[in-house]
């Protein structure tokens, strides 16, 4: 229990020792690799480096050229390592070669053309294969969540694999309201002692209920042990990172999709080409989770992906339809609805209820930048101290904590989940909520009015019990997202919001009643008619406050009203979320995700904050005026041994290569890896590789004086088309090429000669140093 | 009226004679250009050029060093001419530099201070205005046409202002389904002969209806010729083109934005900036045309626009919020509803209703491929032929045609939108429609429960003149779209599908009831219920309909359902527009939008179309091997004469600088434009420059002899990070550097020495080389 670092720590211990400059680890990787599980299968046909860049000669060209003897490219060129960044420009690349051979090949035999239609339909495929199991897994993750929430509470006498709710249609087809009373429903105390009745079965009740919460923390932090050790909270930062080309293969929740993706070889190869599928999986996963499919989509364009083109868009809404076609069969809810918490309102919004829409919006800028501070604080005290040590212990402590502290509150003893559709529900007259505990002073009014909204004494019990719910939540949340189990966000900020959004919207009420001859009341609200509705309140609090904590808009007005059907609404849910919005980043730019993902130190170069300051790309280069010139490979003079020396002295991550030492004139670039793999691999299978063999990476071999070692031909691991910017070049351009081209790296030059060179890393550090903050901070390449 | 040619070539004609190269127009455009409406004011303080480019020298340091003498930069440095594509990344950084200056002046005094402060809010400022402009015109447009819609069949004794609705509401508090018998509103007969009865009166009615509607097309006609001369159909390609950077000032239908935008310096100046209003208020204008808030932005995101930060996304999700809130207050349909076509369905659907649904989305992609062609052959025809000389005329004739064909029938002659409301809505037994005529057989039922749905002999009258509706509404609107008139494509499309929907759907119930003992009905279609919504199936027709036409699809799910209100049916909605895309993308890779611009030439680098082909830089850059030299400009050895004798013999719109002639190192590039004005400027305001002065690009100008002339600095006007790439680089990756940073041109390298240039135009002359399609049919710089 005690190894077992946090999430980032885990990373942090594979790399032992930060230089300054980009640093890989030479040893053992490069060789046992093959053997690992973690790293995809070798790229036997079509990886060999660059595309296209040998002047008209496609990847096998590239290959052959490579190697004389050899008629497969060596393996393990153009792959990466594990915690290092992938360049989106170079995989696409490959990509399109592989999609071109495909595609010149299948008018050559049949079998060669159902390759290619099946490799151009293998996306689509997968995107079936991703919504199928999305929504047969999400439907299986409501049912079996709702059957564990309510075993906490009782047990089905009928079986003990009934929720509460099936539990009572099987015994008889009694309503919803009557479900207390269903006689095959027993709680704990009433199974072993009898009786409901007395502070004993109390007692009885509350024990077990924390037994099992303790039973349920304890499995889940064990399967997380178990298959995601690096999750921490609700993953969201780590895909984030992912998807923005930063490899991590130990992320092992991710297994599943990326054993689907090898199913397919346009996947398995290609780390670009599986960052669109994951993209569209972290749509389908939000989908599926709110039954929101287009909020989903909208909710991985906006918030969690890097890259994503009109095509993944596509795709995504293609497989977040057939995760809700397969969840709507399963049907979790039984009722034919995706939605989760489905609303349905009478009367329409007053424009003058824009004022307390906008103070749930300035409430849900507050909390959600109290809690961003707050969470990171906690989080920080937990990477720093030896509480990070224990985090078994700790959730189970926090388990204990809240199953003690929620039993004697109704509105926390529930599932938050059920918490939140309660509050969003408007009263009618066969609620047996609490909350609407009116006195109906009209009694004598016909069954289909409602009554005059008096509140009763239940509902002044219920605002107390709900304003400690309020106080307990957001506390207990700030400790709970970031733990060693998979605490979601979403659920909690809108369980917040909608606590806060409902005692705003019952107290507006009862003004509305006691004062109904105010000058702001008249016209709107007559006597004995309801003219607010403390459930929409409660529904643009829900907005706000995830709004706040997420900082979305679109995608979050689109998720509320696909999960409530509140379309009537979306004014109010709109304002709610852009003051919310305004008033959170006021007080903080990041929202949480980023928040966490600077707290781990990811290397992750942010598409929304702008690049403000005014420094070129020569403050920024490598090597700085100090330091010792740039190591650069020439393209004919260098032997073996001098190449060996180079990287043996050096960490660098690839190098230039320039026409002479001279004139500086780039030619290309080359990785590290790359160079390693080709010149290990030609001293051992090609002959007359020596020390002293002259290295080329010219176009054409000079002839070589007969008594000379053979030469060894690079130019195929060469990148022929490295990206340049002139040293004049402002560090907003920069940044901005960096974003949208993904590069990993990118040369500086001045008058055409070769400057220096600038990697992502370079950048962020830079982007720290000028926000004032430690440029150590950023870690891994 | 013979004269004003149609939208393209009214551009054609401004464009005397195009050249293999971008050509650009110099006599008079240089000087004259302050004096005309159309060109945005001079930039006087802060556009001399490029920016942050000056080794730490901002824009005004630029300046001063440009010129010692005089204390301004040169006006017009920085702008473009007409029928130009803008530079995207200059001008960001254009907009960024300003930022920088205010807020580093914003220290120095309190003014100062207020001013950053309300640069800082401008844009939101811009969008609050925007947002309440659009809201008050879409609710005006919105009143007028339902009245304009309605005179045509009659008017209100009340008043003449008063709709057929109003009309009704005014006299008596009568419901919907009574406003046939409502007696203020008279038809055009009745007025006039005193009767409704009789072939007499229905002439008189048919009469009315056609003058009335060949007034108001001419009306429209004239308000297009004066305000938007260059607008033809919806406008929306234009607009795609202007927002990915073409410069058309003379599209006046966005002179009110435009103006708007003229309110602030941040705007004034800056084509960037300007632009990102312009897709806010694209999206914007779909979401009032509509009342689809979300929808709209969505749309403007997915379709419209070419440069779309998440920046632009909030502003325009602000703008639309208030555009919505202002239409909600307008409340121009009398319902608090901002929903065009509210339906409200009760019965889930089924999931062997897919198969329906599915096949209504092969009918919108079959419908939108043969559309797109037709439409496309019809415009063409109207290019080439002497039809395009007669816009009005033709306006008038195809108004008299589709009036004279539309009044016999029921469904043609109401306006479209209502026809869609109608076929949307699902029966009930207060519906007066004929669609509704069912026959009754339990009659003894209580009146909560549908009778059973034996269609009536009116319902099979309404599926024949559907059927005709049908067949016009889908000729017509090949004919209309692309007119002189802003004719749409949203609501005819829908309402082809609609049609076709309700007609499929009608049948499907017709055949459950009489075979509900048939296996796929037994269990799910009992006897007595309706177990098939015919109004669902006209809703996602709809959406088929208008998938296919513009290949929509997050955009159009979303669109529908605010359109509809109908959430619960998003996977229908969402199977209907994904099929419909495959089959008409299998059809046609384009959708209308894109075939428009291809078929006006416009310099349009579309984002959606992957490119495939293996070309090389060194296969598309000018200049070719047969041609002559690359004309360049040495840093330090070039006369005044000279360079204005290089300008005078090509008409490059843009030359690379050089160090020497010899070794073809780049230093930077310089805009003929910026040239010509600098070098007419000096020559004009600064003491000795001759024709024999030298020209510096060089950072130190060398000592000059006494008896020689002063020189010319003209370092500022170049720009010092010119976008080069190798000459092996692929084209698939130059056209996404084009894409993604909107660049104008790019430059090639070798080695470090300078080879060519590529330009944007170059790039779609190359890809339509590659699609075998005629390589001028690419216009326009």
């Amino acid at each position: 229990m005690d190894n077992a670092g946090y999430c980032s720590e885990s990373f942090h211990s594979l790399q032992s020792g930060t230089s300054d400059e980009d640093m890989v680890e030479i040893a053992g990787a490069t060789l046992d690799f093959s053997s690992t599980d973690d790293v995809p299968p070798l790229d036997r046909d079509c990886s060999s480096g660059y595309s296209a860049h040998g002047g008209g000669g496609g990847v096998l060209n590239g290959g052959t050229k490579l190697m004389d003897l050899l008629d497969e490219p060596v393996p393990g060129v153009g792959t990466y390592e594990d915690f290092n960044t992938i360049d989106w420009v170079r995989e696409k690349s490959k990509d399109r070669d592989r999609h071109r051979e495909i595609s010149s090949k299948s008018k050559e035999s049949t079998w060669a053309l159902l390759h290619s239609i099946s490799d151009a339909f293998s996306g689509w495929l997968l995107m079936l294969l991703i919504g199928l199991m999305s929504g047969a897994l999400a439907g299986g993750i409501d049912i079996s969540a709702h059957w564990m929430t309510d075993l906490k509470e009782g047990v089905c006498l009928n079986g003990f694999w009934f929720n509460h709710e099936h539990c009572c249609w099987t015994s008889n087809e009694t309503t919803f309201q009557e479900r207390d009373s269903c006689p095959q429903w027993k709680s704990w105390a009433e199974l072993i002692m009898g009786t409901t009745e007395g502070a004993f079965a109390y007692i009885v009740n509350y024990l077990m209920y924390i037994c099992w919460a303790l039973l349920f923390s304890f499995l889940a932090v064990s399967l997380v042990r178990a298959f995601a050790p690096y999750a921490c909270g609700s993953g969201i930062p780590e895909i984030k990172t992912i998807l923005s080309g930063f490899i991590i293969r130990g992320a092992r929740g991710l297994l599943l999709w990326q054993h689907l993706c090898h199913l397919f070889t346009k996947y398995r190869k290609n780390e670009a080409k599986r960052r669109e599928v994951l993209s569209a999986a972290a749509a389908v996963g939000v989908s599926v989770a709110f039954g929101a499919p287009i909020g989903g989509v909208l909710f991985s364009l906006e918030e969690v992906s890097y890259y994503f083109p009109l095509k993944t868009l596509w795709r995504s809404f293609f497989a977040a339809l057939v995760a809700a076609f397969t969840l709507r069969s399963i049907n979790p809810f039984g009722n034919s609805r995706l939605v989760l918490f489905y609303v349905e309102f009478h009367s329409p919004w007053h424009l003058l209820e824009l004022v307390p829409f906008i103070l749930l919006g300035i409430f849900g800028g507050l909390w959600g930048a109290f809690f961003i501070r707050a969470n990171i604080a906690w989080c920080r005290l937990r990477k720093t101290t030896r509480l990070g040590h224990y985090p078994v212990l700790e959730v189970l402590v926090v388990t204990a904590v809240t199953a003690v502290l929620a039993f004697p509150n109704d509105y926390t003893r529930t599932s938050t989940s059920e918490l939140i559709s309660e509050l969003f529900n408007d009263c009618s007259l066969l609620d047996s909520s609490k909350l609407c505990d009116y006195v109906n002073a009209n009694a004598s009014k016909s069954s289909n009015e409602l009554p005059d909204r008096l509140a009763g004494h239940n509902v002044y019990t219920a605002m107390w019990q709900l304003a400690l719910a309020l106080v307990f939540k957001m506390l207990i949340t700030v400790v709970t997202f970031g733990m060693k189990v998979p605490s979601g966000l979403f659920i909690p900020s809108m369980a917040v919001g909608a606590i806060a959004g409902r005692l705003l919207g019952v107290g507006m009420e009862q003004l509305a009643f006691h004062h109904h001859d105010w000058d702001i009341f008249k016209g709107w609200c007559s006597p004995g008619a309801d003219c607010i509705t403390p459930g929409l309140y409660a529904m643009v609090g829900a907005a706000a406050c995830l709004g706040g904590v997420t900082r979305m808009t679109v995608s979050l007005v689109v998720i509320m009203f696909e999960l409530t059907g509140g379309l009537e609404y979306i004014v109010p849910l709109m304002a709610a979320a852009m003051t919310s919005k305004w008033v959170a980043d006021a007080l903080g730019r990041e929202g949480i995700y980023e928040a966490h993902i600077r707290l781990n130190g990811y290397p992750f170069l942010e598409a929304k904050e702008e690049f403000s300051h005014k420094t070129l790309a020569m403050d920024v280069m490598r090597p700085r005026r100090s330091d010792p010139p740039l190591s650069v490979l020439t393209q004919d003079s260098l032997t073996v041994e001098d190449v060996e020396t180079l990287i043996a002295e050096t960490s660098y991550s690839g190098f230039p290569v320039v026409v002479s030492h001279e004139s500086q004139r780039l030619v290309g670039f080359v990785l590290r890896r790359d160079l390693i793999i080709s010149i290990e691999n030609a001293r051992m299978r090609q002959d007359g590789i020596v020390s002293t063999s002259r290295i080329f990476f010219t176009e054409y071999t000079p002839p070589q004086p007969p008594s000379s070692p053979s030469p060894l031909k690079l130019r195929g691991i060469m990148d022929l088309s490295p990206f340049t910017v002139t040293d004049h070049t402002a560090m907003e351009i920069v940044v901005d090429i960096f974003r949208k081209l993904g590069l990993r790296q990118c040369l500086v030059t001045h008058n055409g000669r070769l400057l220096g060179i600038i990697t992502k890393k370079d950048i962020l550090k830079h982007m720290a140093q000028m926000a004032n903050r430690d440029p150590d901070s950023i870690l891994f390449n």
